[in-house]
C-alpha cells in the first residue's frame, strides 16, 4: 500500500460545517471512493481540550476555539502533510469524555472533518481542497434532532436546548470559515416537500474559481427538467462563482450518465462505483453520490499534481 | 515568564537509565534549579502504546521499543526542541492504562527522562545534555522493591518476578544506551555497608568529552580523604574519560565548597540553593546534591549558548 501520491506527499481534504451538516456522511462516501485503506479520516472534535463535565462547569462551547487545542490542530495538520504519523486525541461523543489517543499512520489521503478547520490561516494552508457543509438551517435541524436522540442519548428537548444556547456561536465561530472554502455545498429540501430530509434533497454546489473544475460541457444545455444545472452567478458576499444544481429527481439514467462522465476521468477508482450515495435513510440519493464523486475528483487530480499547490 | 533561553530555543536534557535507577529523584532536584516554572517535564513511558493489559496479552515488556510510540516520542522532542507545544500522551502507572493526553506549553528547559530516551539518532539529536543513570545493580534493585512495593501496589514477589521476566531486556535495550551519554552516573554503596541505599552512597560520574566540563582543579589536589576525587580513566569500552567521585562521606564543609564554586558560575540560580540533595529519606545527601548541581549547571551553560550545539 503505497504511503504517498503521485504528488509526493498526502493529499488532504477538508470538510467544515455546523453540528450535523452531513460531515460524517459525506466523508464516507468519498473515502469510499478513495479506498478506505489509502484514507485516514481525522475528526477535528477529537481535539476538545475539555470534556463534557468541564464544558459545563467553564460555560464554553464545544464550538468555541477556547475550547479545542487549535494549535496542537495545527500541528498535527502540518505533519500529515509531511506525511509523518500523528497521536490522535480522542474525544468520547457518547460519554463525553477524553480518551487514550490513537495512533494515525501516514496515508496517501487524510480527511479532516469538523467544526473549526478553517479556523486560522495556518490550518488552511494545510489543505489540498477545501469543503464547506452549508445545509438548509431547517434541515440541519431535523438531521441534528435525529442524530442525536437516535445515536447520542440525547432526549429532544436536550437536543433544542442546546441548539438554543449555541445560536451565537455557529455565527461567530463556524460561518465564517465558508469565505475559504473551495467548493460549498448546500444540501435543500424541494419547495414542495419541505419536510424531505433524505434521497429527494436537492444540492447545490458554489464552485470557487480557486480549483480547476472538471469541464461539464459534455452534460449540460439539455433540457431544464434534466436535473442538472449550471450557471454563472454571485454567491452571497458578492463575488463571483459558478452553481451547480442537482436536483433530487434527477432521471436515475442521468444520474449514471454524470457518473460515468466523472468515473471517465479517474478509471483508477472505478471499482469502488457501486457503494456510492448511501446515507442513513432507505434509499440511496444521486445527489449525494455526485457530490462525493465531484469531491473525490479533485482528490484524485491533487493527487497527480494536476491541481495548483 | 520567558518561553526560551538565550540560546533561541528549548535546552533539553535527557535522563536515561532502567526503572527505578532513580531518574525522578534526580530530576525533581534539577528541575528544582532550573526554577520548576522554566521547566517541563516528560516521561517516555507515557509513550507506551499499550496498556497493562495489553501487553499481558502481547507478552511485550514496558522496555520493549515496539511496546512504545518511538516515531511519536522522536516528533515530540524535535517539535519540543523548537519551542512547540505538544499534545502528550499519559501512561497512568498506578493502573496500568492509557489516560487522557496533557497539553504541554513550550518551556526554557525541557528535561526527558525514561527508558528509551537515546534509541534512535533522531531522538539523540535533540538533546543538549545526555545523562544515562547506572546505578550498582543490587542498590537499583533495592530501590525498585521499595518504590514499586510502597508507590506502585506490587508486592515484592510482584517485583522480583517482573525483575527476573526483564533480565534479557535491560541488556538488550536499556544498557546499549548507555555509550550515547555525555554524563554516565553511577550510584554505589561503600565497601563497609553494602546495604547502604541513602544519603552514604558515593556517587561516580563518568565525563565523557563530548561536554565541556567546569574547571573542577581549584577544589582537587586535596587529601585523599576529602571526598572529592578525579582522575583520568577508561570507560568500560575502553574509550578514555574523566572520572569524578563524591563519597558519601565528604564533609560537610567540603560539600558547601564545591556547591559554592558551582553556584558562582551560575549565579542566576541561586535562591534554589536550599532544596538540593532531597530524595525519599530521612537526610539530604551531598553526592546527590552535587549531580544534581554539575547537571543544572551544564544546562545553564548550554542555555547560554555556550556548549557547543
Amino acid at each position: 500500500m503505497p504511503r504517498t501520491t503521485t504528488l509526493g506527499r498526502p493529499v488532504i481534504l477538508g470538510i467544515v460545517g455546523d453540528s450535523a451538516a452531513g460531515k460524517t456522511t459525506l466523508t464516507s462516501g468519498i473515502a469510499q471512493i478513495l479506498g478506505p485503506a489509502r484514507v485516514a479520516t481525522i475528526c477535528t472534535d477529537d481535539y476538545h481540550a475539555f470534556d463534557r463535565r468541564e464544558r459545563a462547569e467553564n460555560g464554553l462551547s464545544a464550538l468555541d476555539p477556547r475550547c479545542n487545542h487549535m494549535d496542537i490542530l495545527e500541528q498535527h495538520l502540518r505533519l500529515l502533510r509531511q506525511g509523518q504519523p500523528i497521536l490522535k486525541p480522542v474525544y468520547n461523543h457518547e460519554r463525553g469524555t477524553l480518551d487514550r489517543p490513537d495512533y494515525i499512520a501516514p496515508k496517501p489521503y487524510i480527511i479532516v472533518e469538523g467544526l473549526l478547520g478553517y479556523a486560522t490561516r495556518a490550518m488552511r494552508d494545510c489543505y489540498d481542497v477545501k469543503v464547506f457543509l452549508d445545509p438548509d438551517p431547517k434541515l440541519r435541524i431535523r438531521w441534528k434532532v435525529k442524530r442525536d436522540t437516535e445515536r447520542r442519548g440525547y432526549t429532544r428537548d436536550e437536543v433544542m436546548w442546546a441548539l438554543d444556547k449555541r445560536r451565537f456561536d455557529s455565527p461567530t465561530h463556524i460561518e465564517p470559515q465558508r469565505t475559504f472554502a473551495d467548493i460549498i455545498i448546500n444540501f435543500f429540501p424541494p419547495l414542495e416537500q419541505m419536510e424531505e430530509s433524505g434521497a429527494h434533497l436537492n444540492v447545490r454546489h458554489i464552485l470557487r474559481p480557486t480549483l480547476p473544475h472538471p469541464d461539464l460541457t459534455p452534460i449540460l444545455g439539455m433540457s431544464a427538467q434534466s436535473g442538472l444545472h449550471l450557471e454563472l452567478s454571485r454567491d452571497t458576499d458578492g463575488k463571483p462563482v459558478d452553481v451547480l444544481e442537482i436536483a433530487g429527481t434527477i432521471p436515475e439514467r442521468r444520474a449514471l450518465k454524470v457518473e460515468d462522465l466523472l468515473w471517465a476521468l479517474i478509471p483508477e477508482a472505478s471499482q469502488m462505483r457501486a457503494r456510492l450515495g448511501a446515507y442513513d435513510g432507505p434509499a440511496m440519493s444521486h445527489p449525494l453520490a455526485l457530490t462525493q464523486l465531484f469531491i473525490a475528483y479533485h482528490m484524485l487530480m491533487a493527487a497527480e499534481g494536476i491541481h495548483a499547490v
